[in-house]
């Protein structure tokens, strides 16, 4: 019988879910007082990782490391050392989340409004102060999450020369995903200057290498893949993560808000610089230029404004584009893994069934 | 000839300050791309990261490996490892100025004011949004110089085993600093509630441990230290670090203005939770205690408000309070490096005129 992607993911999480909630248990634990302030936060921090998401990220680590390992010998650090990209990812939707004022993160509050309700909770302290006070705890609470996912790494039984290699790998991804930041914020003062080419290089350096290279090159040398099987994962990885954002921001603006969880107006009320939009604002008419940038980052747009925008990026072939590459994305990124040999089915066929979900999943 | 700390320090601060203009560059150059917004930050980060400091930490990385040497066989790569303080120095100072709205650092703009100055030289950005996006920049620029610690690390040619003990040190500091932070920011909501034994906790894990122990740690580890003689270095470590802490309030409110680059009012405009505040109000009148809570946080202090301050503190015995405590840390950090036999001398001297240094100095 195929596999089925969403169920693989679902099991693997439930393993996460559970190794997360010990990790931070022992932290707490550690502290020996929960009502210490830092307890607080740990817990605050241990509630926001567990609250949502698909776990994506730690099930790269666990199939690129089966992808070369028959019996799991060492199964329990790989798992251990699964969460280091969850811990990551709670790292950089944090910050993220206080640079774009986004009050709402997988359908609870942010960090940072947590922190701020929280300070607004405790007595003598102004509104406007709380909201000083929650942002900057926030950015605390996201540093603590990174310097946990360095903690988890060190804290597995693993050789130190693949303990080593693992954190090298992760330090450098960061590297990497800041790089990307700092692109995707300053490319925000100036949308229309964003070309095709600088987006999807936003795409594969903010996400496609800590979202899935880097996950499963951690993975796999702790299988201890070589250097050329990990540079083969890297080219399945990276078209396969701009297709992945590719693809978000298709939903993004023609999905079903109801699997989506965020109307169809959102990406437009953010401003958010798509390629759906980059390619629409190509090829429109001045007419329809006019409109696409008046509505991208109004903060009140309307239903029929959305239409239009949808309506057009139709008429301009866009949204077309758009599907197509990420269609040629993924089959780029299957092309590449025909290159691995001799390695675990199960693994390859996940990797296999994870890029044909990308095009088919509907949320 | 008596050594002179702080000649030894000037001494080394010229060579630190040549490897981290050559590891920003390296960065730089990696970009290929002068105008490209991420080389822009990683300018800002060189400038702010250079332009003020004595480099303690990575003279305490120099000296710790001294001890353990006669020969300097690694001293590039010690170097190279001893800047990852400085990087983690900058990750703490960006973000602390965030949180605390603290606009100068080192004689300059603290580094959220220089990218809201550079937003504001941008096209078509109001203030407001110049000062939230150069607060967003900071905090990846924060991000950066911390992911750029544990690169230098990595980017030695130290054994693996030397590397991976040297990040786990760094991380594990890390975790403690943070923790610190959280303590510091959270006393701010009810101040009169922290005890002498809360701030002296603040001062181990926010300031004494990455100060002091950590670098100093690093360097011995690196020189191949035995773990009774990390020990040891811990034990002289922290004492020094909170007496560093609390001579530096001390210095605060009773220092030479000149000298020390800002005023006695700073401390108390600041609202700075220092062990004299704790002690004088502990000991205080009535009539006296209202006067420092009347006078502490607020930003319009008058030279007389400072004056009246002043003399509470020493009438009600806490400056001498303060001034003891320090000189028995100091004391007790000095007793534990006669435990230290078969060292460097020299290295040794240091790490004895440093802590006496401590007490001497006037800025």
């Amino acid at each position: 019988m195929a596999m089925n992607v969403m169920q693989e993911l679902g099991n693997y999480k439930k393993i996460v879910d559970s190794e997360l909630e010990k990790f931070f248990d022992s932290k707490i634990e550690e502290i020996g007082d929960p009502d210490n302030p830092y307890s607080t936060v740990i817990s605050f921090l241990k509630e926001y990782t567990l609250r949502g998401g698909k776990r994506i990220r730690p099930a790269f680590t666990y199939y690129g490391n089966l992808l070369f390992t028959e019996a799991d010998s060492c199964l329990d650090d790989v798992i251990k050392a699964s969460i280091a990209h969850e811990l990551k990812q709670a790292y950089y939707l944090i910050h993220d989340d206080i640079t774009d004022r986004s009050d709402e993160r997988r359908g609870g509050p942010s960090m940072h409004k947590m922190l701020e309700e929280w300070y607004i909770q405790q007595n003598g302290i102004s509104h406007e102060e709380a909201r000083h006070q929650g942002m900057s705890m926030a950015i605390f609470a996201g540093d603590l999450a990174n310097s946990f996912a360095y903690d988890t790494i060190s804290q597995t039984g693993l050789a130190v020369v693949k303990k080593n290699a693992a954190i090298e790998i992760l330090n450098n991804t960061d590297l990497d995903t800041l790089h990307g930041q700092v692109l995707d914020i300053l490319s925000g003062i100036e949308p229309e200057m964003l070309t095709e080419d600088e987006l999807l290089n936003i795409h594969l350096l903010k996400s496609a290498k800590y979202t899935i290279e880097s996950p499963l090159q951690i993975g796999a040398l702790l299988a201890g893949a070589s250097k050329e099987q990990l540079k083969i994962l890297s080219k399945y990885a990276l078209p396969l993560g701009q297709a992945f954002q590719v693809q978000d921001d298709n939903l993004g603006l023609f999905g079903d808000e109801e699997k989506l969880g965020k109307p169809a107006s959102s990406d437009l009320a953010e401003g958010k610089k798509t390629l759906l939009i980059i390619k629409a604002l190509e090829n429109a008419k001045h007419s329809e230029k006019r409109i696409i940038n008046e509505y991208l980052g109004n903060p009140n747009i309307t239903e029929s404004m959305v239409k239009q925008v949808q309506d057009i990026v139709k008429s301009t072939g866009s949204l077309d584009y758009s599907v197509n590459l990420a269609k040629d994305l993924i089959n780029e990124s299957k092309e590449y893994l025909n290159q691995l040999e001799n390695v675990n089915p199960e693994a390859k066929e996940f990797l296999e069934k994870f890029a044909d979900y990308m095009l088919d999943r509907d949320y």
